[in-house]
């Protein structure tokens, strides 16, 4: 059975929602899991949860919760303990050196010694990517490991790599990226030959920042070596209609989109709310369209993909928001389980050297 | 009376709407214009108004057209004619030195001339911000212009400085785009101390790429100096809760927010409506709701913004959408006629140069 090591005091409502969503995810893929904190925060979380019988989740809709039952007999965990906790604010390089004895490194360290195959963090994004890259090392041959993101659409999910890990790259990073996402995409969207797109802005070839362009020779010829099915500038608002199946960027500019797609998303769905509210009328309305609505906030809800693929270190590494709930952090976990046995890395590690 | 240059033929509708959105633009805030495009063209237009009094609209609203009543004879406008258009696709410095004859160009030189206080384009971005920079010439001490854009958020509208203009820039660059855009909010937005913030990743002093990095400590010292009332960075989705009144991005990531809203909206927009029309009792919920989303339609709408302001340039250039409507059209128009008499270049000259 394969073992999942939870960073169990990682996340915005660590440790309840992050053991809850481990447990449920455990129950729900069959796989185990190595709890890292602070042991008597953690068993506090599982006595209540063996008391009660269950774990109360709105399973993404922002509505009504109901009881998701944990028998927690029949899932295998084990519990280490640890005694330092990385904060959301804490400077990541010093951290990382300093607390040794931190959930995300000890819950880290549990992957490179071979005990679990996977670790999942909803804690500082930062610190997560620097443990991980510190403690289970670069693929050979790759030069940055990078975020990768799959972001709900109309049709089919995209992944966009980097989300954020590489603030300024250069065209060759950006190649090893489209590389690592295109093997992504291969396993975890089952899409057999992605297309491949570069974010720019303008459509043409030519058209974006030197980046862009200085990158775009280098994914054409991987194209015309066959190695890609790169169709060229993606722009902003093609990212959702399935232009290309990976999007590659720099981590700035992708992490823009990833925070633009939410606020947009955040504010209209605000706005829906404030006019059904502007009148008595509204009111009923509103109500009766409220079930249409929240099956499309559960569409477009980053809860179900849980979380991002660290990509580009000697293991599984995903990290999750840091306002996780348990149904987030359950999707967390199942984004390490579809990896899981898939050998990604190899595939990464081939391609990247041939 | 204060006149505008319109380029006729430049947008996917034109001549059509930018002629209609021109004269209700003339009617509605009582400027001359000067149509500037094919003769025949443009005179078959206004024949057709001429005949029915009328042009349709839906205002915004992407439903019900109605009738905007235009008075021909009450309106001051003249006609140039120029042989040449400038289309979508083309090289944008060849085809602005070899076109001279083009819509764009011309209506740029009315400008130049002294004939017109402000001209407005639908066509190609890069050919009229090249015609403009080429025609009007750079305000004293500006390295680059920049694309000023109002969006609509939950509260009042924000200023995003460089839409576009620039992609690859330097601190200096963004620190100028900081200056001109806070001006423009002055007049635009009616604020008297706009908050000014920096597009980035993380909220804290630090975060960021390296421009973003580089061009905080100018603005930070600008601040202290009672120039800025400077806010730092602001996070891809803090866009549209109003942390800034301002937000200074070079024009990639600046570009790449618009589109990714626009993108975004457009798809959750979609999603609304297919899950209404998911089953029967959906439709007729979905047709009760239709007058509340249609009002939230009209408050993201870019239409009401109707146009970006090429800032840094010697004179009030406005750059319409290409896919503009009539009713987009009249409000860029509008855009203009908003900065008109407010002597926004000599401002902008003033704090550049102290």
């Amino acid at each position: 059975m394969a073992r999942i090591a939870i960073d169990a005091m990682g996340g915005d409502y660590a440790p309840k929602t992050i053991v809850e969503g481990a447990l449920w995810a455990a129950q729900e893929y069959g796989v185990g899991l190595e709890l890292v904190g602070r042991e008597k925060d953690i068993n506090e979380e599982l006595e209540r949860i063996r008391n009660t019988g269950y774990i109360l989740s709105d399973c993404g809709t922002k509505g009504h919760k109901r009881r998701i039952r944990i028998d927690l007999d029949k899932i295998d965990y084990t519990i280490t303990h640890c005694s330092e906790v990385i904060g959301m604010g804490e400077a990541v390089g010093q951290s990382i050196r300093r607390k040794k004895d931190s959930s995300i490194v000890c819950a880290v360290q549990a992957v490179a010694d071979g005990r679990c195959e996977a670790v999942v963090s909803a804690g500082s994004t930062g610190a997560a990517m620097a443990a991980s890259l510190f403690g289970l090392g670069r693929i050979h041959g790759i030069t940055r490991p990078a975020i990768a993101v799959t972001l709900p659409t109309m049709k089919k999910p995209v992944v966009l790599i980097d989300g954020g890990a590489n603030s300024d790259c250069t065209p060759q990073m950006l190649s090893q990226f489209a590389e690592m996402g295109v093997e992504y995409a291969k396993l975890s969207l089952g899409i057999e030959n992605p297309k491949l797109g570069i974010l720019s802005i303008g459509e043409e070839e030519g058209k974006g920042n030197e980046l862009v362009k200085d990158t775009y020779p280098l994914l054409k010829e991987k194209h015309e070596n066959g190695r890609f099915n790169f169709v060229g500038n993606v722009e902003g608002k093609e990212v959702f209609i399935n232009k290309a199946d990976v999007i590659v960027a720099d981590g700035f500019a992708g992490n823009i989109v990833l925070k633009v797609t939410e606020g947009t998303a955040s504010m209209l769905l605000k706005m829906i709310g404030s006019e059904f509210k502007s009148d008595f009328i509204g009111c009923i309305i509103g109500l009766l369209a409220k079930p249409f609505l929240r099956r499309i906030l559960k569409r477009i809800n980053w809860e179900v993909f849980g979380g991002m693929l660290l990509l580009g270190v000697n293991g599984i590494s995903v990290i999750a928001h840091g306002r996780s709930s348990s149904y987030a952090m359950k999707n967390a976990v199942g984004a390490a389980v579809k990896v899981l046995n898939k050998d990604i890395n190899s595939k990464i590690a081939e391609h990247i050297n041939n």
